[in-house]
């Protein structure tokens, strides 16, 4: 493990993708993992990206790629694959843009699908972050497809937050029911060549008004072509913006706390959970389960007695 | 609470939306409501309908519901709103749908958001179940977009699933790379007489043999037109087909057994989450939290002593 975590500090691709399997499959290993990636400090930049499927979220994270790396910087990767948790694996497109950039040391890119993250997606990317972060990335884009109450929490792993839209279709109401106005740093009109780009671009400028009446930053609208590779300079200048912005209010700092304060949590519960799954192990657990199931026990009860047998009644508490 | 509970397991609408409200607020109160829930026999079918937004969901549940009351039955149905974690609320379309069945005793409707359920809105949602069972209603349906993890995570609570496609724009790919796949129990083509829809039947139909082959139930494809009541005997009649399947494999059983195992887990952490809120209200708390973020301290270190501290070193264990 030791020898795992130098090559990842060394930023050797291969054992980061083997952490990022220990972290997927949650074994005991994750945290022995998780253990010594606590001893580095964090500071790269993250970045979230979403957007309904189409949006071109994968062409402008390849453009953007290409325009960090022109700079000198690391960047590092986490496509978040929507499909199936239970057939698993990347998408055959992450997989071809992986290729890509296979023979740039600066890149490296991972697609992290729900299978085997039984902490939760939200969880797993965070962990996952942490080891992109050790790696010496200067940049973590987090992209994912902006649909459903987990994606939502993928992107409050971020610090900022670029949702991407289209013209035409009604793409800003989706985006607004979809909670996206609130976690949005920055608005991007992908495909902005297209019909109703101006018309959208109005009707986010009425949304921001509405709902980010009181907020210290007001997103800003970008128009890209990704596949033109227009507006990606300014998409990147946002981005820096917005993280100057974020680090001069105190809000990454507060973040980064916050951050810190749940994670101890999640480790605390993990080790309770451990010691619940040991008393899964006793032939008692099986008599009591069929009692709760066969209604001679209330299930609640039986929690209570059996919170205090695994914690213990401590003294002055 | 008592009192409540009696109103809600007499039917009374307005003590069970109460009672959801405790739950979505997951307050202290919560424990002690299900603590007297957990005293009722489960015995409702419980339905999951999902679909992409603008499949026709909620006219099929509509007209669902009509059928379900023709025979007599009781109906209750938990819509989840996709919207935002930060504004909360239901959709428009739902307060409307729900007056339409306001003042027959025998349906309830209750819209849940994920504003305030911070246990995750699949777990609120089986909460939200356990009192529409107490009700008495024969059927539950949980409707819900079908984007996201979890999504699928809220479909597990289901005992049957209806995945909602319609025809033309590619949705059995959709639905595959979703996950839908391997949740779907019944798959209904709404919106049938719309182009395409032979094409979707067949895609499905392929799609189902090259995933299910080993499966004990094969998932029937039926075509609805939910507007015209077209289909929905056919589907009443295929859930009923398979909740009797379910019931006989035995299948049933081992969920319900699964449910209140995992049940139980959650009400453990719950416990010593309280615990860990406790013990974050000492000055103690504040000071380690500054250590870790300035690392002199190792998170992982802090959070093997805290719980030792927390849970104190029983003997024989």
């Amino acid at each position: 493990m030791e020898q795992l975590i130098q090559k990842i500090v060394q930023g050797d691709k291969r054992s980061a993708a083997k952490a990022i399997s220990i972290i997927e499959n949650d074994s005991q290993e994750k945290y022995e993992l998780l253990q010594h990636l606590y001893r580095f400090q964090r500071k790269a930049h993250i970045i979230g990206i979403t957007g309904a499927p189409g949006a071109g979220k994968s062409t402008l994270v390849d453009r953007l790629i290409q325009e960090i790396r022109g700079q000198g910087l690391k960047i590092g990767v986490i496509a978040i694959d929507p499909s199936s948790p239970f057939s698993g694996g990347a998408l055959l497109g992450d997989r071809v843009r992986m290729q890509n950039h296979a023979t740039d040391p600066g890149v490296f890119i991972r697609s992290m699908g729900s299978r085997g993250t039984l902490g939760g997606l939200a969880k797993a990317t965070k962990e996952a972050v942490r080891i992109l972060d050790a790696m010496g990335n200067d940049v973590i884009v987090i992209e994912t497809v902006g649909v459903g109450q987990s994606e939502l929490e993928i992107m409050n792993v971020a610090d900022s937050t670029v949702v991407v839209l289209n013209p035409g279709a009604g793409d800003s109401i989706q985006a607004f029911k979809a909670g996206l106005m609130e976690i949005a740093d920055i608005f991007v009109i992908n495909k902005s060549d297209l019909p109703g780009s101006q018309k959208l671009y109005h009707e986010i400028e009425l949304l921001i008004e509405m709902t980010k009446q009181q907020a210290l930053w007001k997103p800003p609208i970008l128009k890209t072509i990704s596949t033109e590779h227009q507006g990606i300079i300014e998409l990147w200048m946002a981005l820096q913006n917005h993280f100057s912005f974020i680090k001069e209010k105190g809000i990454l700092d507060r973040q980064r706390k916050q951050d810190l304060e749940k994670e101890l949590e999640e480790i605390l519960h993990h080790f309770f959970q451990h010691r619940i799954e040991k008393w899964k192990k006793s032939d008692f657990y099986q008599i009591v389960m069929e009692k709760i199931y066969h209604q001679e026990v209330n299930l609640f009860d039986v929690a209570k007695q059996t919170f205090e047998q695994l914690i213990g009644e401590k003294k002055n508490r």
